[in-house]
């Protein structure tokens, strides 16, 4: 008898995972709210460190998926049963058996209409990051007059380490977009004056540190350590920054014609109810160990990846996915084990010697 | 036939990857160059931002790995042929036919003693983080003449960001390893005066803003922006310490009992002629794409995980580790697909629809 998984949101995490999923031979479902499986990445224009566009990722990503069966513009509605024996009943009405289910829901943009201060909204000339890459990707930036901005600010930690918000938890990842887009910037219009407004420059992955410096060195990208208090619209359009510049300790002001704000991650933990799920005080799914058994949930047989379990970079959600799709083997491997022994499949005994299945050949 | 996967490596990447390919039911030989497995890990006194004891997590990962061959006290010499067909050849003489190799090496502390105007080796009381868990590990944080230090400074990235040294990345845990020890000396002596000497605060995952919070409003660290450019010793044995302190753009002079260099990872690339592996400008290995194949190596059939591709947290390299370990899995399901069939095993077709095997029971 064949097993099934059901993963619940085809972003990167989710597509990993049913990737490797599928080379191990079990029958894959992966439910998407969406029209279309690739999650935000299948838009971005480039990421980062290595300027590899996004689509090009999600592609790669759909190689591996054969034969699984992908049910677009469906959610999940309903989780009956328990591990190995779960039933999943979506908003298309279909009912499925799954002995194993991930849940790869990802996460939300920080809604920036929040920060009110800076004026998403309200003023013409202040975007999101989302927007931003938009008109990167066009080669198309613009003010909203149509003009060729000469000063564009990239406001760090919006809706991140922000107590205002209640939104205590850094983002992990706008940081190094910041200095990413930036790039992207002063390689379509070299006479445009960046301005990077951070609060610590958290590039900590592999390759970040390096594009940090290039950014400076390479394309003059200026880096202030202050926060934003307050943007307001002046006459023609341009907009008006107050800032305190916390390196000289002084109050600064600085006039842009483009503001974009680095909008951070918040949780998505709309399936907490249906999947049972713990949710965190940063309100990001709560996985069983922090450190050992950071794919899996609290209840058995559902399991846990991506930025479903708090802001993550591409590469480690797709890591995520994979290591998941590992966890996920490994608990159907040994469920059906002991079904075929004399043991409970209810519960997994990881000390047991365990006869070989998957990799005889 | 069954088939196997050598490992080289038995820190945490290597153990959990371990656990996951024998839940798969590959024979798995993992090799130790120690003469315990666990790593670093085995050794720490508790990890962030969770606090759980390096030894518990390491004890987790061994019940996984029922049935895999270890040999400790031992390394690789030589490997011969080529995917699914390798041969290691181990420093003890033995000779194993592998059908997959994971190089799990991990890396190398930075040696502190390259940054001589910091006074390690020279100087009694200027010490590592790794000496410093140790003493909190025993509970006897003491200066070398046995006193309880009234004041300690960390010292962040000391062989990291730092070009005088020829290493430009961030190690990406000292900060919050600096948060973390900083908080465990406060528990353990709360008159000790603690300073973090910082150039950015890299606290960028899951809880650790949480941990750097409460470590200045629950302990009273103090956070100072600032580069330590020299350290002095003293008569009574103290360190007088020179830093420019970036937000009041002032110099500044602190004496402290105890200096605590927070060093960075360095890669070990000791296997890169033996296994045939390129090594990218930070001297950590070369993946075949950081972001959809940060696994593979250049060289089929030779995977790659944890810190052996940059610094990454223990649970970031748990969570490789079994990406790997998936990864691992579903070229050894797909190779011996194809040998079965009439495809060459020499080449990986990820398009092509497959019959079911590890799935199936």
């Amino acid at each position: 008898m064949s097993q099934t998984v059901v993963i619940i949101g085809g972003g990167v995490a989710g597509l990993s995972a049913a990737g490797r999923l599928r080379d191990f031979g079990y029958d894959v479902v992966l439910i998407e709210k969406e029209s279309q499986v690739g999650g935000y990445v299948k838009n971005w224009y480039k990421v980062f460190p290595d300027f590899t566009p996004g689509s090009e990722i999600v592609d790669r990503l759909k190689q591996d998926l054969r034969g699984t069966e992908i049910l677009t513009d469906c959610s999940v509605e309903k989780i009956e049963g328990d591990a190995p024996n779960f039933r999943v009943i979506t908003s298309t009405g279909k009912e499925i058996a799954a002995n194993a289910i991930l849940v790869a829901t990802g996460f939300r943009h920080f809604d920036a209409t929040f920060k009110e201060e800076y004026g998403y909204g309200l003023y013409d000339n202040t975007i999101t990051s989302i927007d931003f890459d938009a008109m990167l990707k066009q080669k198309q930036v613009r003010t909203a007059a149509g003009k060729i901005p000469k000063k564009v600010a990239m406001v760090h930690c919006v809706g991140s380490r922000d107590q205002q918000v209640n939104n205590n938890y850094c983002s992990r990842v706008c940081c190094t977009n910041s200095v990413k887009v930036s790039i992207s910037l002063k390689e379509l219009l070299p006479d445009c004056e960046v301005f990077s407004l951070y609060m610590d420059i958290r590039v900590f992955g592999r390759g970040y540190e390096e594009l940090y410096r290039q950014s400076q060195e390479e394309y003059g990208v200026q880096f202030i350590r202050g926060r934003l208090s307050e943007a307001s619209e002046q006459n023609d359009g341009s907009l008006l920054l107050r800032v305190e510049d916390t390196l000289t300790s002084r109050p600064m002001r600085l006039t842009v014609d483009l503001l974009v704000l680095m909008v951070g991650m918040s949780g998505n933990s709309e399936l907490s109810e249906v999947a049972g799920l713990k949710t965190g005080v940063d309100r990001f799914y709560e996985t069983a160990h922090q450190q050992y058994a950071n794919n899996a949930s609290h209840r058995q047989g559902i399991f846990l990846a991506g930025t479903a379990t708090g802001p993550k970079a591409i590469v480690e959600s797709i890591t995520d996915g994979r290591s998941a799709a590992a966890d996920i083997a490994g608990f159907l491997a040994t469920s059906a084990r002991m079904t075929e022994g004399n043991g409970s499949s209810q519960q997994r005994f990881p000390t047991m010697e365990l006869s070989n299945l998957g990799g005889r050949t």
